[in-house]
C-alpha cells in the first residue's frame, strides 16, 4: 500500500508550528506495515494544495491530508479538493449533524460559519468530529483514497484512529502481515552513544529493524520485526544487556508513569519540592491518571523565604551555602516530606537559565534531594548545559525521577 | 524568491523523528521575508530524492536539502544530486580537508568510510562542516540553487546560518522588501467565535493577510503585510475592537507571559495553590525566563492534609463544604498569599477526570480563587467538559492565570 501525506498551514511553512501531525500519522501507519513514502506541507493556497492533491494521486493508493477545514477563511482544504474532483461543495446534511451535535455538547450556538464547514466535496463520505467542530471527510481522486482531518491534533488523532483507520484497513491494498513491536523508554543515554551500543544489533539479527526516537530527555528504542508477530529473546535480551540500567521501562511507560508504577506496588507516597524545575515534577506525576493516590503534596518554593516557611530549610544553611547547594536541597527534601508526611520526599535547586549563572555555579547547575523511610537522605549535584531554559527544566526534573526511580528499585 | 524544502530519511516517514530540521530552515527564511512554498519528506532512495530533486528544480529559486550525507550506504544524497545534474561524484579536496580537520580537532582517526563523504558532485561548491564530519555544499540543478546539509540539527543550523545564509543574501531574488506580522494571543474564544467576529477584515483590508494558529486554549491571530513593513493602523484597530476584552497580549505574549509581564510592571509578587492543576500554573508561569522576580512559591495540594497544614485551610470548612468549592478554593488563595508573604495568591480545586465526578459536581468542575492587596478576595466556580484530563487541566490552568490578568488590568 502506497501511503502519503498532505500537511496544510502557512504556519507550518513560516516555522511557527513543527508538524507533528506528519509524524503521529506515520507511527501510526508504521505500525501496520506500511511506511509512508512522502510528506508534502503546502501552503493555505487554493492553487498549492489543489496541485498537490493532483500530484499524489498519480502514484499513491491512500493520501492522509490534516489542516484547511476550520471555520474561517484561510480554511480552503475542502474546496482543493472539490477543484481535484471536478466536482462542487454542497451541504452535506450528517456534517452538519456532527457540527450540531458537538455544538450542543459544548453548549455553543451554531453561527453562520459552522456551515461552511459542513460544505463538503460532493461525493465524501464524512468523518465524523467529536472532539472539536471541523468534519473531516473521504473521497476518492483518481484511484487513491484520500482523508480529510483538521489540523488540531487533539482531533486529527482520535478521528484517524477510530474513525480512518478501519476504512484503510478495509481497503485491498491493506497488508495482512504484523510487525511486531517492544518498546525501551531510555533515560541518561543520547541516541548516538545508545546506537554505539547497539551497533552489533543489524548483523546479530539481520531480520529485525531497529528504531530510535528521542523524547527529550528520554529516547525511546524499539526493535521491530516485521515478519512476524513476535521478538525473538535472544534480540531483547541483548538489547537489555548492552543498555542496562539506562532503561527506565522495558514496557513503554514514561519516566514519571514507570516511577508512578514502583510507588504503587510498594504501597508508598511521594511530596516535591521544587525550585528550578518550577512544578514539572509535579505537573508529571499528576499528569498520570490515580496519581492522587501516592502524590501528596508538591512545592515550588522559589523564595528563600518560601523555602524557610514551608520546607524549614534552616536559615543559617542558605546564608552558609545559598539556595543551590547539596546542603539546601537535603533540607528541601527532608522539610518537603515531614510537611506532607510522605515516605518519599525530592527537591531541586538550580540556574535553569538563561540569567541567573555565576561563574561557581553557571547555568546548568542542579542539586538534587531525596529523602526517605529509615532516615535515608541523599543529595546530588549534576551539571548540564543545554542553551535553553526548557530543555534545562526537563533535563533536571528527569534527573531527579530517575534518581527516585532507582532508590525505589534498589 | 520562491525557496523550497526538501528533509531526507526513513525515520522521518517511520514517524521516529519530527522534521524540527525544516521548521528551523523555514523560521530563519520568515525573519527574511521569504515564506517558503513547499516541504517535501522523502525516503532514503536513490530514486525517490533524485525525482524531488528534479521536480523542484521546475519553479523554485532556492531549495534547502537536509539528510543523507553521512558515511554509510544509506546515505545517498549527494549521489542523487549528481543524477539530477547528469555529472559525476568526484573527490573534492577542500571537502576533505574539512573532514580532515574535523577528526584532527576530535582527536578521531580518518577511516575509509570518511572518504565518501568528501565524494560530491562535479561543480559543487563546498560548505564546510566546522560541527561535524560531513561537508556540505551547494550547486545549481537548472535555475534553482540547491543547498545540502547533514540532518543532524546541531551540524546543520550553524551550517546554514553562517556559510549558506550569505550566499542566499547576494542572490539577485533576494527580497529587500520587508513584510510585517503583527499578533495577539486571545483567550476565551474559540478558532470560529473569533473567526466571525473577524469576517469582515478581508473585504476591509483586502490587501492584508489574517491567519489563526490555536494554541490551546488560547489562540493566536496575526495580520499578515506581505507588500510592506508595516501594519496599518486601521487594521490593528479593527482587530482590536472586534476582540476586545479577549485580547490577552497584543504583542504576542503567551498568558503567563502577560501575567509575569504586569506583575513585573507594578512591582507586585505571586503565590499559587494548585489542587486539580497539578503544578501547570506554577509550570506555565516559572517557564518564562526571569520570573524568579515575581514567582514566589507554588503548592501543589493534593491531599486535605496538605490544605491544612501548608495552606492553613480551616478543617471545619473542608468538612463542611469539601475540597471542591468556593469557600475552600478562597482559604486556598489566603493561605498561599499569607505563606508566601506575595501579593496575589490564586488557587484552584475541582475534578480533572476522568474518575472523581459526582452528580453535583461533574468532572470538569473548577473553582478559582484570588486573594489580593487590600484584602481582595474573589471566587468564581466554573465548569468545563473536554473529555480529556490534560485538557481540562490546561483550561483551568488557563481561566485562572486570565482571570488575575483581568484583575491586574482593572
Amino acid at each position: 500500500m502506497i501511503a502519503t501525506i498532505i500537511s496544510t498551514g502557512d504556519e507550518l511553512l513560516l516555522g511557527d508550528i513543527i508538524d507533528t501531525n506528519a509524524a503521529f500519522l506515520c507511527r501510526c501507519l508504521a505500525r501496520e506495515n506500511i511506511m509512508v513514502t512522502g510528506i508534502r506541507s503546502v501552503k493555505d493556497n487554493i492553487t498549492d494544495i489543489t496541485q498537490a492533491l493532483l500530484d499524489v494521486s498519480q502514484h499513491a493508493d491512500i493520501c492522509l491530508v490534516t489542516g484547511g477545514l476550520g471555520p474561517t477563511r484561510d480554511d480552503l482544504t475542502a474546496l482543493a479538493c472539490a477543484n481535484a474532483c471536478n466536482t462542487e461543495l454542497i451541504l452535506h446534511d450528517n456534517a452538519m449533524d456532527s457540527i450540531v451535535r458537538h455544538l450542543a455538547e459544548k453548549k455553543y450556538e451554531l453561527a453562520p460559519e459552522h456551515k461552511k464547514q459542513a460544505m463538503l466535496p460532493q461525493g465524501a463520505d464524512v468523518l465524523e468530529n467529536r472532539w472539536g467542530s471541523a468534519p473531516g471527510f473521504y473521497i476518492h481522486i483518481g484511484r487513491c483514497l484520500y482523508f480529510f482531518f483538521p489540523g488540531v491534533p487533539a482531533e486529527m488523532k482520535p478521528m484517524f484512529e477510530t474513525l480512518a483507520m478501519p476504512v484503510i484497513q478495509n481497503l485491498p491494498q491493506f497488508p495482512h502481515q504484523k510487525f511486531a513491536i517492544k518498546r525501551y523508554t531510555i533515560f541518561g543515554l543520547g541516541e548516538s552513544r545508545a546506537g554505539a551500543r547497539l551497533q552489533e544489533f543489524s548483523s546479530l539479527f539481520p531480520d529485525l529493524g531497529l528504531g530510535f526516537r528521542l523524547m527529550f530527555p528520554c529516547i525511546e528504542i524499539k526493535i521491530i520485526n516485521t515478519t512476524s508477530g513476535d521478538i525473538p529473546k535472544a534480540a531483547m535480551d541483548f538489547v537489555e544487556k548492552q543498555l542496562g540500567d539506562k532503561i527506565v521501562s522495558t514496557q513503554g511507560l514514561s519516566l514519571e508513569g514507570q516511577v508512578g508504577q514502583l510507588l504503587r506496588q510498594k504501597g508508598q507516597t511521594i511530596a516535591v519540592a521544587e525550585s528550578c524545575t518550577g512544578g514539572l515534577i509535579s505537573t508529571w506525576l499528576t499528569d498520570v491518571p490515580g496519581s492522587s493516590a501516592y502524590f501528596l503534596l508538591g512545592g515550588i518554593t522559589y523564595s528563600n523565604q518560601a523555602k524557610e516557611s514551608i520546607l524549614h530549610v534552616a536559615p543559617a544553611t542558605l546564608e552558609r551555602v545559598g539556595a543551590v547547594h547539596k546542603d539546601t536541597v537535603l533540607e528541601m527534601a527532608t522539610g518537603i516530606r515531614n510537611a506532607a508526611k510522605a515516605d518519599w520526599g525530592i527537591s531541586t535547586t538550580g540556574i535553569a537559565g538563561p540569567d541567573g549563572g555565576s561563574a561557581e555555579k553557571p547555568v546548568g547547575t542542579v542539586c538534587i534531594g531525596i529523602a526517605g523511610p529509615d532516615e535515608f537522605a541523599m543529595a546530588k549535584q549534576y551539571q548540564f548545559n543545554f542553551d535553553d531554559r526548557s530543555k534545562n527544566k526537563a533535563m533536571f526534573a528527569a534527573t531527579a525521577l530517575n534518581l527516585i526511580r532507582r532508590k525505589l528499585i534498589a
